[in-house]
């Protein structure tokens, strides 16, 4: 899932993510619960409607940019009370408040609201944070099942589905205890909700401890229902995990990294700003087949992003986006040829790019 | 012609240029001599190649900017030297590098390098000026005659056209003196140009001025070349310049308002970051049929802008240029159907937003 923050992919059309192919993206509920504001966005419909975006959105909790981007928080078992990092002003969510501006938004899958615990925490503070988060769960689910109704596309033809609602989707804590992640996870389960995301990784921890806990977490999570991994990672990681058996995963990697000139190719990262490009008229990619790489040069590129020009992130966004998506369609080739969870090879995300 | 200042309009990707119906982009010599600089374009066979947009490029002398971009210059019969507006590195410009520079690029009209002078200078400064800038358009011809086949695409098959060399305009001034302007178009005239551009005008004169001296410089002017006013204007004194009889101009207000969020349309300018728009569903121009139009809302676009999203400045750019390129073809509808010089009407700019 591409990552449109504030309801758009950083300097990308729609018309685009649906040409490159994206059939799902991740709003934040923290940032769109500042700008524009859920009302606005629910007076106009829902967020698809207010972007102008059919196809399927997801948005997160907010419990993660409350725990990173604010300061100034206090955290109690009826929520967090922050400060914005936009004006200092002040504001609280609590489970029910995410889910009542998550419905409000109207995304097709939205998240439980968890406390997202720091690395590194000790064993007791990460048992009470991942107890928190589970009690916060039954509140999420109690708040959505007798308020899903009030989504605003509800009974429109816009989303036309009958008995269409949202989608909520409970997240495992517990730091890096294995015994504690198993824990969350059952406990998760036994509320019981239609998809399963493990949170709080990506958070500085050493990328094999990342590793070690999802493998382990997921053998308690079941594989009939989609297994979301939030907040990684790169081409290479996005295959392994999905040979751990992951079917979800969002990341401003490849947005970010493109706004920064780095560059994601079947020949591996480039760096676009660097002078050695200044001549190369080769293409960015010459195995790949996007907009960009079909008409400009490396040249021509490594001078936008030189003399920052606009041009420059919104061309390197669309490469890095296109990248990505082929990556994901080989994973997806790769499932359907019998590959997924069980099976011992990974899929190779270069393949498309090879004749 | 849009302003493609560094080999870009800004936020816009060449294709959306094409599909917008532009056909004919100016580049900027002074920004594009310091970055990338013309050997890197040259090299790779001019600035159509480089930047890869196969339509027409015209290049303005790189004066206009060395006179309101930079300090510390000076300027002499030889021509003028300056400091970088970047890094205060120092530079020279003279009619011969000028020229040197620009079949360098390689654009298909190129501009001889003149003296803008500034507003408001008296009668002596203004006749000095004006004669260096004679002086200096017969060293232009005289480089240009003798080197225009060093442009880097001669014989090349991608601007492929017998004996195809660029073009040279001339450039009259003459500051607001109607009998300068006169002398400096007989001169101008003498030298011999294939088309004849009026450079000196919004400079900070008023409009009603502007419009004076464009009327009088056009009577000396023929009307069989193409005649070029450099940097205006509104859409209403595009519609007005062109019944007056100019054929040509450039103007960086549709893309510059655009990135401040103000909007052309055909019920008058719109600055969308207003909050009257923030729950406002209807298309930024309910009777344009640009893809903004026909796919967001006034409210996403005030949310975009508020939001300081690289989107907002993207889809209003393209916005703004499609109201520029209508407003274009309405006037040469208008003429077609009998208007131009001479013709006492103006052309209804607004009448293709009629049904």
């Amino acid at each position: 899932m591409p990552v449109g923050t504030l309801g758009s992919v950083k300097g990308i059309s729609q018309d685009v993510l649906e040409e490159l192919g994206v059939q799902i993206l991740l709003g934040n509920t923290y940032h769109l619960y500042l700008r524009p504001g859920v009302e606005t966005i629910r007076k106009i419909g829902g967020l698809h409607r207010f972007m102008s975006w059919d196809r399927a959105i997801l948005t997160d909790s907010g419990g993660f940019q409350v725990f990173s981007l604010t300061h100034l928080r206090r955290v109690s078992e009826e929520g967090a009370a922050f400060r914005s990092h936009l004006d200092g002003s002040a504001h609280f969510l609590s489970p029910e408040k995410s889910m009542e501006i998550q419905i409000g938004l109207g995304a097709d899958v939205i998240m439980a609201f968890d406390e997202c615990t720091e690395y590194p925490a000790d064993a007791q503070r990460t048992r009470n944070s991942m107890e928190l988060t589970l009690r916060w769960a039954e509140r999420c689910k109690k708040y959505f099942e007798e308020h899903k109704h009030e989504v605003p596309w509800a009974n429109q033809k816009v989303r036309a589905m009958p008995d269409h609602t949202q989608t909520l989707f409970g997240i495992v804590q517990g730091g890096m205890n294995r015994d504690l992640r198993r824990e969350s996870a059952e406990h998760t389960i036994e509320i019981g909700f239609p998809g399963y995301a493990i949170g709080g990784l990506s958070v500085g921890e050493p990328r094999d401890l990342t590793r070690e806990i999802v493998e382990s977490t997921l053998e308690h999570l079941p594989e009939e229902k989609p297994r979301y991994l939030m907040g990684v990672g790169t081409p290479e990681e996005i295959a392994q995990y999905a040979q751990s058996g992951v079917d979800m995963m969002d990341c401003v990697l490849p947005t970010r990294a493109a706004r920064h000139g780095l560059l994601f190719t079947s020949e591996g990262k480039i760096s676009i700003k660097q002078a050695r490009y200044a001549q190369d008229e080769s293409a960015l990619d010459p195995a790949c087949d996007c907009r960009v790489c079909e008409r400009y040069s490396r040249a021509y590129l490594r001078h936008l992003y030189a003399a920052n020009e606009l041009l420059a992130q919104v061309l390197n966004t669309v490469h890095n986006l296109h990248y990505y998506l082929a990556t994901m369609r080989t994973v997806r080739a790769w499932i359907r040829a019998g590959g997924g969870s069980g099976a011992t090879d990974v899929p190779d995300v270069k393949s498309a790019y090879r004749p």
